[in-house]
């Protein structure tokens, strides 16, 4: 079992595992992502991974056989575990609480060399409707306050695994950024009665700078003020305060990929992190969150500046970054 | 100039390079450090760098000249610059002022190959003593609210020349996680009446599974709930809000030096980052806030889910970190 423990000064949480602790030989030698050889995620491999949570399967095989288009199934080394109770105690000053909550793997392909950028769209609707099950589905146990869901693409962005692949990690807190932003979101909407989010949509729509690509309900922004080079968000246009959409799958599903594919253009497919901010479970439909995607292709490495200022230093103008991705020939 | 956008949602400031933006093919090709060859802080080249700001020179030689055993000198390609006036405009919902600031240099020994772990003692007091009259000059410009005085060790951890150095940046905005502290240590001192800090170092010292060193002044924890691995801080154990101390500076750089050696020796010399942090300008003496030292040693890289959420997962508990460190034989 691992432990969330809070920070006193920060306020900050940290998953600590105090199982299997890593020792310092362990960081001696760097794991590599597996190329080539054994692929627990391939076709044929189902065996090897924990039982499978989710599977679309067209042809209607068997659960953990062959025949599936999508798979979710339990991270076989979990940063949080379901079993248990959160368990929140004191020692003296500090606080801490068991680390429970739930950690699955969404395999968007059973092909091994896909991406979210070469996969047909229909994959991409699939990853995204698996997205929006699996939360709906943790949503009902009553100890998840919150559902992130994140991609590691590449082994420099964290991915341990070459085989696409997503993550979600259900947590009995709401994670301090997305509380942050909630925060100040609320604020704004208090004083001017309009969702931040939809009031700067309606500024960049109107400037154009930083527009990457539209369609009839999503845009992609370069944001004004982002931590890292080509730092790229995907919004539904329309005020919607929580993931996933009524309808409309499908030009999510475009968008993403198109913006994905600009990105590997511009940049000869670099490693990246994308995840999802949405409203946590206790307040899902409301006036002033706007739910969204986030992309950071992982080009620069934070140092001891950012570390001990929270200040980002982006050497990429966002108003170049946009203008790199809208020119680049996809 | 360099601009400081503030994100409207998170309330972010970020520091934009708009004179000399990075294009896409800027990051193809990884900038490596400088191995071997012609070195600019190495003592002989002081012409090849910017006018020194402030050296040691216990030999009586004559500025930007060989002699020297400390050097201080603006970064050649800083980001942030000291001439030109705040301009704070508002452009619709985005808010922006100049990159006004002050980066600085401090090249800890002429000789190319030592560390803070290797140097002599009284290089690493010197250290200690151009980084606090560097502040105390810099406090003069009224334009500037704080300076974060940071290190990069190696490479990965973002050093871009091999030779010993360390860093200051000068704001005209008092950083957001030392804001974050400040309001939390605020909140604290509130409520009981003691500074938070010192609670903690009460509460580490009767249990000592975290302590990692300690002298007469000043104490090495493994904090509670650590974001990274063997990550450490040495604090004053006396109340004491700003850097630095009245006196003792030899225990300081004493215990300093032997941290290091101990992360050096438990982790076979490590990259890391290294910071202080301390109270603002406008807040020096004041009975909740705590100046430390943060080192962290780069071991591990942050990916989706610690972007999207803010949270850290840590594969090593703090007590088990403390215990190699204690254990190393240096």
């Amino acid at each position: 079992m691992s432990e969330l423990r809070k920070d006193p000064v920060s306020g900050r949480w940290v998953i600590i595992s105090v199982e299997r602790g890593k020792r310092p030989s362990d960081f001696a030698v760097r794991a590599h992502a597996k190329k080539g050889g054994f692929c627990a995620f391939c076709s044929g491999n189902e065996h090897t991974t924990p039982t499978e949570i989710l599977a679309f399967r067209p042809d209607g095989s068997k659960p953990n056989t062959p025949g599936w288009t999508l798979r979710v199934v339990p991270n076989k080394f979990p940063a949080l575990r379901v079993e248990g109770e959160e368990n929140r105690v004191g020692d003296g000053i500090f606080d801490k609480m068991n680390g429970i909550g739930a950690h699955e793997v969404i395999i968007e392909s059973p092909a091994h060399n896909l991406t979210l950028s070469t996969m047909p769209l229909k994959s991409v609707e699939d990853a995204l409707l698996a997205f929006h099950y699996r939360i709906s589905d943790l949503k009902k146990d009553k100890r998840f306050k919150y559902v992130l869901v994140f991609k590691n693409e590449g082994e420099v962005a964290g991915a341990s695994l070459e085989h696409t692949h997503s993550q979600l990690i259900a947590l009995p807190i709401v994670p301090r950024l997305v509380e942050e932003e909630i925060e100040h979101a609320k604020h704004y909407y208090d004083y001017k009665e309009r969702c931040i989010y939809c009031d700067i949509i309606h500024q960049e729509i109107k400037s154009g700078e930083r527009v990457i690509s539209e369609n009839q309900d999503y845009i992609t922004l370069a944001p004004f003020a982002p931590r890292s080079p080509f730092e790229t968000l995907i919004l539904p246009k329309r005020h919607e305060s929580s993931f996933m959409p009524d309808g409309k799958l499908n030009l999510l599903a475009q968008i993403l990929q198109r913006t994905l594919r600009q990105i590997d253009k511009a940049l000869d497919r670099p490693p990246y992190n994308m995840l999802i901010h949405t409203s946590p479970f206790r307040e899902e439909t409301n006036e002033y969150y706007h739910w969204h995607i986030e992309i950071k292709p992982k080009l620069t490495s934070t140092a001891g500046f950012e570390w001990g200022s929270g200040f980002y230093i982006n050497p990429t103008p966002p108003e170049e970054a946009a203008k790199f991705m809208r020119e680049a020939k996809i």
